[in-house]
């Protein structure tokens, strides 16, 4: 069965696979992000609505903020799916360590990542879409399930917060229109902006006042390099959520093309995060240290000591930059 | 005629005024921000469409970066006007004084404030909408002129400044749907939204880690205030814009209800800046110490030493809260 792999569903076909299906465990993946869960949260009231009985895996790498989106729908014990779908996740690699031994039992993956592995048995994939929300907003209306505030509010988290509340350059008409479609059901969209773009923890801010006196650029100043070492996650009492999006915090500084932070994971091994705009392309500069992403958006992770990791880095970026010369 | 006031014109009528008029003369308010300055723009390119001779103001208080979008607009030396048009300006005290002396001769206002004085012969009003931008988007269907990229950019920067980029409370479905159709003209949103959304100087940047071993909290870390002496803006090299909002910065740091900055104009002379969320009113805090603004946003000024500036601001806010207490 897993050899029959059908990488072109329409939204359509997606719908007679899942209206077929039942005791669905939707998966989310590692370090959930707004889009993951929250197209796992509308995805699973959809399926309800049909009735279907639908779950969430128990992600133990969920971080606070995305806990209340997800935690009704958090899956029993004792519940044995029989279809397992992906939302929003492009490798089996990505999958949280909890989840990893479904990497072979995945029926449907829903997701918008070029780069996806075509892992499951069937993928609706729409590269297209600025978000895997969008996806399940069209699933929403493929279903001729109301678009209600309850469904429209976890839709926004996943819309918003991929696209930086509309700032990126994935923003396309479509997504404003259907973010017009989620406002209309006055969901209380001011309060997610808030919480999720215009708030910060007093140790974010103990964090990014920090960062300053360490950074480190590169290439007149179009580069900038950040460590967040295991120390100062200690000394700043920083959490997981603090630590979010340093490098596209270094992307905002004037002139800077490419933001990268450093995180150290253990001793030796580190978590590259890589932000960048103009002709710099994220994804192809994480690709030559094995990792991968959005043209404006990807990671990587190194092992070996720091000088090492900025050397590799420097070098990936150079060679890219080299091509466009 | 002055006495022969209209203030609820339909966008129709003031098409058939715009029509029957020539020679128009377009006012931004004093230190424009981008929902004057875009609207301005967009206005004259849709006069001139429907073959007017029309031009902006030259306002001496705009800055840097507002100046590419009317710049092109603005009114030679030797224009009389026969036709006054003011946009986005709710009161003649807030036009800059080198159009002060206009003040009376304004045919036209057209205005999303609600606060707006009615000063014009004509007033087109709608505060409704999240920007003038959005007055100016109707009115261009209005006259029926084709959406090009040339009138979308400014109309994209009006809108987008007006609601933090989608972000504020004033975002509504019709404001993201005039967005998409912004959008649809493929002008390069993004570019805005890096210059005008995501970009910091490097000065900038050192001011707001300056600001956090500098910052002071009160009434259990719900009130946050910050000093930027003169000293600061000469050391870390800062220019009017870096300047700009740090008052909004301090309240996005979780807990704070009340950010202030006090910025030293002069030897004991504060300008203070105030933005609030939940049940504190910016407005009345300021009004107390002279000055005033909006719900969320507004200002004052104090002479004294900062101590005393600081004790002045404190017991305005402590006066509002017991209010509600």
């Amino acid at each position: 069965m897993t050899n029959q792999k059908s990488t072109d569903l329409t939204t359509k076909q997606a719908k007679e696979l899942l209206s077929a299906a039942d005791n669905i465990l939707i998966l989310t993946h590692a370090n959930p992000d707004g889009d993951t869960a929250g197209s796992s949260a509308a995805l699973c009231m959809i399926l309800r609505k049909i009735g279907k009985t639908a779950f969430i895996h128990n992600n133990s790498t969920i971080t606070e903020k995305y806990i209340p989106f997800v935690e009704e729908f958090l899956v029993p014990q004792d519940f044995t799916p029989s279809y397992i779908v992906a939302v929003d996740i492009a490798d089996t690699a990505l999958l949280s360590p909890d989840a990893s031994h479904l990497a072979d039992s995945i029926d449907l993956c829903i997701d918008h990542h070029r780069s996806n592995k075509l892992y499951a048995k069937n993928t609706l994939l729409d590269a297209g879409s600025s978000a895997c929300g969008m996806i399940i907003f069209s699933l929403c209306h493929e279903f001729n399930i109301e678009l209600t505030a309850e469904i429209a509010l976890p839709l926004y988290l996943a819309i918003s917060t991929d696209t930086g509340c509309f700032r990126y350059s994935n923003t396309t008409p479509e997504t404003l229109r259907v973010a017009a479609d989620l406002l209309e059901t006055n969901i209380n969209f001011t309060e997610i902006n808030e919480r999720f773009f215009e708030t910060k923890s007093r140790s974010r801010f103990a964090l990014e006042s920090n960062l300053f006196e360490a950074v480190s650029y590169f290439d007149n100043n179009t580069i900038a390099f950040s460590v967040i070492s295991l120390q100062m996650v200690d000394e700043l009492g920083l959490i997981e959520d603090d630590t979010d999006n340093i490098s596209s915090f270094l992307r905002t500084i004037d002139g800077v093309d490419v933001g990268a932070s450093f995180r150290e994971r253990s001793n030796n091994l580190w978590k590259i995060s890589v932000r960048t705009s103009g002709a710099d392309n994220a994804s192809k500069i994480c690709s030559a240290l094995g990792g991968g992403g959005h043209l404006r958006a990807a990671g990587c992770t190194f092992t070996g000591n720091i000088e090492d990791a900025f050397e590799a880095l420097l070098n990936s970026i150079y060679t890219e930059r080299k091509k466009h010369d």
